[in-house]
């Protein structure tokens, strides 16, 4: 595609000989280029993040960046990057280097290059980034039009030998002022005329018209940047330039290189050149033939660049999860909001089967802030259903699950905010002695900071009675609560109503604001976890046998369970009534916002059995006697603080009484009332879940 | 509750010194005992596995134990196991002890112990093994009944010392033989007539009427286990019956030792103690106090041995992991299959999201044979939903996802046989060129291999194309196979049906024999995968942009999915026509077999969506024309074989061209007829799994 590019090292003072050039390298991590500037290394064109246009400018081929910047030459070139490897492979090159080497030649005869000469050097980039692998396949065209014949190169010497001193020491003057001034520092071809009295004059190639003057000594200078012996690529468009325009036969050419910031005579150089008027050149029609496709290891292949072995691995594993997320939102869900996944802070209660897969959700949606609550440490009967532990974690009697828990989420996703939290759910019903007091008291006070700290909550313990006191401050704070809770072969996953307070001002405990916690559409508020029972949570875990303590749950429960759960969160996140949204069922004609919201229908209740591969959605609303969130607690919760709490974990009926429990069950046993209670068909211990 | 055991240690040559007993220590993980047989060393009481009483013989408070071992004097005693450590701590230790030394009181009276002198000793145990945390509380008792008032040591000497010379070889003869021969050697008491020529004879306690005899001197003999000055505790309940059967005052003791194998005199002691009739000891009805609680450190507590740490890690989670599936079969599943569950043998085709869960779901489950196929490596934005990886496994351009998946499974569990086959299943539609054959070949050969050595295929791959070759192997090896696919909020997940030639015998291939896969009931067989689909797999994967190459699922599904996949997979093994099953509707009033299969109903295809929180069940019949299972295609390849494949993987319209499927395709263009397709409300990208 290209067959003149330097294929002998340059040796260039004889005359007759093909004038060469010293291609143009790439680096292709930052389009500019500048002269030559160390006697050993030739200067690249870079591509900077800053060469591609901007946003607001992306029509414009040219970027909008800051003119004046001596080290950084503007070269215009033209990007195409495909959407595929095979796409990459398939590019008509031949054609794509013909289109970019047709703007130079228009550019020329148009006389634009002779206004602003950096249309002279343009680069044409393809590319494939696979930024699932993080490499990229690239390669860079620097197209140069071809004279033919080419030109003869008569003479080369060193700069500091060509000049007179006289004229070394004005040219030096002159090339430093104009590298040296922001209107002409970035100007990479201009001329050079050389008065009789050695003075040295360098000006814009649009003036080269109105300069010409007898008896001086005109050059044609341009900023090389190539070390080597032979003159660097700039040059072969400007030739072409000079041929076509001028159709100067003989031309000097300065090569201009510079050291530590200033022109350097010794490497720079003085090149004298015959031009053959190519045939048809000034045919603005036939446009010359065009080479420039940069080679790789002195073969015609594309580069490619594997960022990911040298890129730290969690930068690495951050983008990887972001693309995912970001190829989701961008294919199917547009108004998925990244930013609040990333943002909001979930506190999961329970590390067991359940906690570990709901923290792995939580990450693969994008959640970055997790905290995890246990008190256990990790059994050797774990790992094979709590996925984020191994046997490692069982020696020397097991690692605290919390700890554990946080630890794996981050060797899964290094940028994860895990915390674990080693701690105790005090619970009702579970009387506390004095000693113990203080340390329950903390435990609540710790529970309460870390409720108030987060912005949802999941209840994913194994007794109904742990989950009792985050309802309660969940209610409270008017957090977003997600249960999930199994069976041997059937599960509950629910998210709480708001709390009885919730439209309320944060410090009104009055018990007539009930009404207030309605939802925005005047529905009532759904319930928590404990709206349904008639009995409030006390000691289950006493004399717990051996089969009481395991987990008697079909392997599968849990899995299934967690991941509807995160999937509900997410659509509480989504939906544009949040938590205060009503509770849909499977199949109902119009969700209850109106517009069908991204995520699909928000229900209230998911129930499930394997017995029966089913599923189905429920709505149960708030009790005005649950003893978790009615107004009745929450308000004397509010009231008395740690005091009630107390009252609650030591005596086994005081929730009942309070509620109003103690005369309803009463009422009921004298009356032999057929409960209509919706979890009828559901094994009793729904909560019988793993520790 | 004991207070005459040794306090103070052994003095017991002078007289007047109440006689003091060395207790019994018990050793507890192997109840026998046998002489002391060590200077230094006591023996203590062993209990063993075989101490407990066999299945069959469970009423029995004596174990069917061999006789006759000299070195396993049988000691009757009594193990509570409680549930709970709190029972345990409950028991109420001083009546249980008083229970057992009513047993000791009654055999003295009844003569039981003279006629079987082993009911002397006897021991009591209570236990809790939480076998969760590999902890074993318990306690010992050796009941001994306490002698009011205490029997009082007259001198005490060393037997060399106290037999003549003479006496000492014929009683050690004696004595040897009494240990040699299997009549006695396990008969722990009896008495010594060394007549006046110091002949000594052994009796048993049975002949003490019959063989008295004036002028012989009598000792009454035991096995002493214990080394120490004073005598061991046997003699407290021999002291006992003594006293209270035969009422006599002053006693010569022969505490019997051994060195070798053989009476050591030096160690064996003969003690003469006075007897001073207790008051009521021949009262049948009054007991005597019993003492006996093993001391722990001094203190009267429990023991616990905990062998966790002891124990081989792999050894300890394989035992948790049994205990947790054998609590299950025993709290709900009586029918559970662990057997055929550790034996079975699972090919998993991929080893991306769907794979690791169905992994791990299966060893949850008990499965302990896996073998993951997969051609990639861990890419960065795996971990976050590959349930098997870490960022680990993504460095230096990422493992091998089936030798990390496998390397993985055995971290959370070291017992399981995982294996990982890195390799790529040929795809129909993707032709391959000359010099790619042979490496199809090999894997068509491979995939066959493995197909033909595993139970059960899991289909978990992401195009739908390369589930066609292990269907078509499947279908033709018979093999129970489940697929899982996923869509962005929508899932599959299916059991094939049996292939077209299931019932008949294997190298049949005629294409009559369609019938004979019906199942049991006479039923049209199940559809695969491909069974609903009017077009051949082809090359899904050429030209895909990054967004098609990475998941686009919403995370929760693949869990869900391969779940279900897995309890699908279990059902079909607990059912009793197994794969033949045919498939149930949720809420189907009866099932197939008749009976309700303990794991639940049998689904055909189970298809959930998230965006309706919704989950249906779904029975689709085989068709004729499937490319992938129908008996034309399956006797083809049987035909064929590895020609056939080529022909698939080579020409896109071959296998529709084969099946009729062409002309189908035809007839329904031309007619316009608006097919019945159970998938239409279905996304297309059903199979869109990440890899």
């Amino acid at each position: 595609m290209a067959q003149e590019e330097k294929s002998r090292s340059g040796c260039g003072s004889s005359s007759s000989t093909i004038l060469q050039f010293v291609p143009f390298n790439s680096l292709a991590d930052e389009g500019f280029y500048a002269p030559c500037s160390h006697s050993q290394v030739s200067n690249h064109l870079r591509l900077l993040a800053e060469s591609l246009p901007t946003d607001e400018n992306g029509q414009s081929s040219m970027p909008a960046i800051s003119r004046g910047n001596r080290n950084r030459c503007p070269v215009p070139g033209t990007l195409y990057n495909t959407n595929t490897l095979e796409a990459f492979h398939a590019l008509d090159k031949k054609s794509l280097l013909k289109e970019e080497a047709n703007k130079i030649w228009e550019d020329i005869h148009t006389g634009r290059a002779v206004e602003d000469s950096a249309v002279l050097s343009r680069f044409l980039l393809i590319s494939f980034a696979d930024l699932k692998k993080w490499s990229f396949h690239y390669w860079f065209a620097f197209p140069a039009l071809v004279l033919d014949p080419p030109a003869t190169l008569v003479e080369s010497k060193r700069a500091s030998e060509w000049f007179t001193s006289e004229e070394v020491k004005s040219v030096s003057m002159a090339c430093n002022d104009w590298r040296n001034s922001s209107l002409t520092a970035d100007v990479p071809f201009f001329f050079i005329s050389i008065a009789s009295n050695s003075h040295a004059t360098i000006r814009h190639l649009k003036d080269w018209e109105a300069c010409q003057a007898d008896n001086q000594k005109v050059l044609f200078g341009f900023y090389d940047p190539c070390h080597e012996k032979d003159p660097g690529w700039p040059l072969r468009n400007f030739l072409a330039l000079i041929s076509s325009r001028w159709n100067l036969k003989s031309v000097h050419f300065l090569c201009y290189r510079e050291s530590r910031g200033f022109m350097d005579m010794e490497s720079s150089l003085v090149i004298e050149a015959l031009i053959t008027a190519p045939q048809g050149l000034n045919d603005h029609q036939l446009v010359p033939n065009a080479v420039g496709w940069e080679k790789n290891k002195n073969k015609y292949v594309s580069r490619c660049i594997n960022l990911a072995k040298s890129m730290d691995p969690t930068r690495l594993a951050v983008s990887a999860a972001d693309l995912n997320l970001k190829l989701m939102r961008w294919r199917a869900l547009p108004s998925l909001n990244l930013d609040e996944l990333s943002s909001v802070k979930c506190l999961l209660i329970g590390a067991g089967t359940l906690g570990c897969q709901v923290a792995r959700m939580l990450m693969a949606w994008g959640v970055r802030k997790i905290t995890l609550v246990d008190n256990g440490r990790v059994a050797m009967s774990n790992p094979l259903r709590q996925s984020l532990y191994t046997l490692d974690d069982c020696l020397d009697g097991g690692d605290f699950k919390a700890l554990a828990a946080a630890k794996s989420l981050k060797r899964i996703f290094p940028a994860v905010e895990a915390k674990g939290e080693v701690m105790a759910i005090p619970m009702p019903g579970h009387p506390v002695t004095n000693q113990e007091e203080k340390s329950v008291v903390d435990d609540c006070s710790r529970l309460y900071d870390l409720v108030d700290s987060h912005d949802a909550v999941f209840l994913l313990t194994d007794t109904r009675e742990s989950r009792w006191l985050p309802t309660l401050l969940c209610a409270s704070a008017n957090k977003i609560t997600i249960t999930a809770a199994l069976g041997f072969d059937s599960f509950l996953v629910m998210r709480h109503g708001p709390g009885p307070f919730s439209s309320a001002h944060a410090n009104t405990s009055s018990i007539d604001m009930e009404n207030l916690a309605r939802t925005d559409k005047g529905g009532k508020r759904l319930g928590c976890y404990f709206c349904n029972d008639v009995v409030a949570p006390t000691d289950s875990t006493a004399n717990r046998t051996l089969d009481q303590q395991c987990t008697v749950t079909r392997p599968g429960l849990a899995p299934i369970a967690s991941s509807l759960a995160v999937e509900l969160f997410v659509s509480i996140l989504h939906h544009p009534d949040g938590m205060f949204a009503e509770g849909d069922i499977t199949n109902s004609t119009s969700s209850s916002s109106g517009s069908e919201p991204p995520l699909g229908i928000m229900p209230h209740q998911i129930r499930g059995s394997l017995f029966h591969f089913s599923q189905m959605t429920l709505v149960g609303h708030s009790s005005n006697s649950c003893t978790a969130c009615c107004s009745t607690v929450v308000s004397e919760y509010r009231k008395k603080g740690i005091e009630f709490l107390l009252q609650a974990i030591n005596h086994p009926t005081y929730l009942e009484d309070l509620t109003g429990l103690t005369e309803l069950k009463e009422s009921a046993n004298s009356f032999k009332l057929d409960w209509d209670d919706e979890r009828d068909d559901f094994d009793d211990d729904d909560d019988c879940v793993e520790i």
